[in-house]
């Protein structure tokens, strides 16, 4: 078999910027209903925004993380941090529709990064898209861990599925010999819309039954 | 000094997958006592399976770690979460003593696993006796953190007491010359005993005195 | 810009065992207010005194981490483990005062190493001060997650901003061409120093405004 590959690092380094100032965003917004300083703040923007991302990097070998070699990653990070921090009151009247939207767009643009960088790193397809998963929903579950909260990724409605999802579709796309630009977007739609139409129409995913 | 080594990757191979699929049983089990969806269990079961290998994988720079590398890890890992789902009420039905023991055979299979791998990593046997302790408890260490719980590992009975003792047994047999197989049977036998001892006499190490 | 580098192997090591010592003995203390047995207590002691580097050394690709290819580290933590578990009450009448002047020593010393650490593996200097911060609070996070409480970095006064302005002290100090050894003096003294007088002033970090 011809190993899957993304194949384009500018395109990448985009989609993932974009995405840690997304997740910073949420992250510091976090902060503000725990009674946190400053600098708790911007460790929950740091840890929300670069955790997935860094355990993805340091599961498929990519030492040191992006995140620690290039400054920019830390940089957009903080800057997510402070936007929350000088503008609270502002961040505080956003509409939790509006949080919501864009924390799917956050998820969407992780776990097709996620994906991608797995497979130019040589991982099967299969763990290819759990990375992808994992780049999605490992900084907010950091961030939980941190604030002694259980994980969402635990119990909420379809979440960590959709950026499951969104990585298969990706991945297939490109086993179909889609471009890097056209496979990601349709990752990124799949997982996106999935997990718009799941808030919407409160879908979950089946419990554990209970007896 | 010769290095220690344990040299038989199919021996290690197949202890490390029966010890996944044990683990992985057990973490799901986790879930049905929580309110957890399917992917949650799946995640549980993920992290209480591979957890402590990664682990452990990562800080003897065996990157990207087995369980990343090789699909076969993530597969059995889903599959005993999927027995678990499906068959809920059967599990429930299992005996506490059963599950003990179950897991008692996980704890030595994976510290005796960890310990052989760490020596192959040209790791000090000092600290491959850590290794081994580190992937016979750490699975369950990040499936109690993730339910935020205090990890059972701080306060529970000989647990990984008997996980480094097997993990030492091991590393004593390979010193005296004795062959892979028997070095780790040794060690297997001794943690599993100890643990299954410990149980059933409530041994327990000496408690911090508190004044 | 010809990258700051360290380059003094001994007194870095030096430094992480003092530091290492230091920290032992405080993570170990937090097991005699828990009901935690020996073995919880030497967890702890490794955690706190060994996490920190080990998540450093995993993120600037420094693997294996020093306290796994070095058996000097985890016998000192140990050891420093060992003297609370048998002086117990002993260090119960340590008065607060020196146990926070310890762990301002500690939290300098950790600071100022994983900054020049950083440095040698060609890390950016803002990113090899984060390192530094990382390598200071990383090891009483782990701490604190394991005993399922919130972080104190999170919300603590003046501590992790500390250990930053103590990394950036040194690498301004070596990037003005001083030698390591001043360069970390002055780093440690500035972490110290105002770890102490924020401890004393009841100096905080501005909170996150609520409103």
């Amino acid at each position: 078999m011809v190993p899957i590959k993304f194949h384009s690092a500018t395109l990448l380094l985009v989609i993932d910027l974009i995405g840690t100032f997304v997740f910073a965003v949420e992250g510091a917004s976090a902060a503000i209903q725990g009674n946190l300083d400053v600098l708790g703040l911007m460790v929950l923007a740091f840890a929300t925004a670069l955790g997935g991302g860094i355990i993805r990097d340091v599961l498929i070998g990519a030492v040191p993380p992006n995140s620690i070699k290039d400054w920019r990653y830390p940089a957009i990070a903080f800057a997510g941090g402070a936007v929350v921090f000088f503008q609270s009151s502002f961040v505080n009247q956003v509409p939790a529709s509006l949080i919501v939207t864009l924390d799917a767009a956050g998820l969407a643009l992780f776990a097709v990064a996620g994906a991608a960088k797995a497979l130019d790193y040589g991982i099967h397809p299969f763990l290819a898209m759990l990375m992808g998963g994992v780049t999605g929903v490992g900084g907010g579950t950091i961030r939980d861990v941190l604030l002694a909260r259980i994980p969402s990724v635990l119990h909420s409605d379809v979440y960590a599925a959709a950026a499951l999802a969104g990585a298969a579709a990706m991945i297939l796309a490109l086993k179909l010999k889609m471009r890097p630009a056209l496979a990601s977007t349709i990752g990124i739609v799949v997982c996106f819309v999935l997990r718009m139409i799941a808030v919407h129409q409160h879908w979950n995913l089946p419990r554990v039954p209970t007896h």
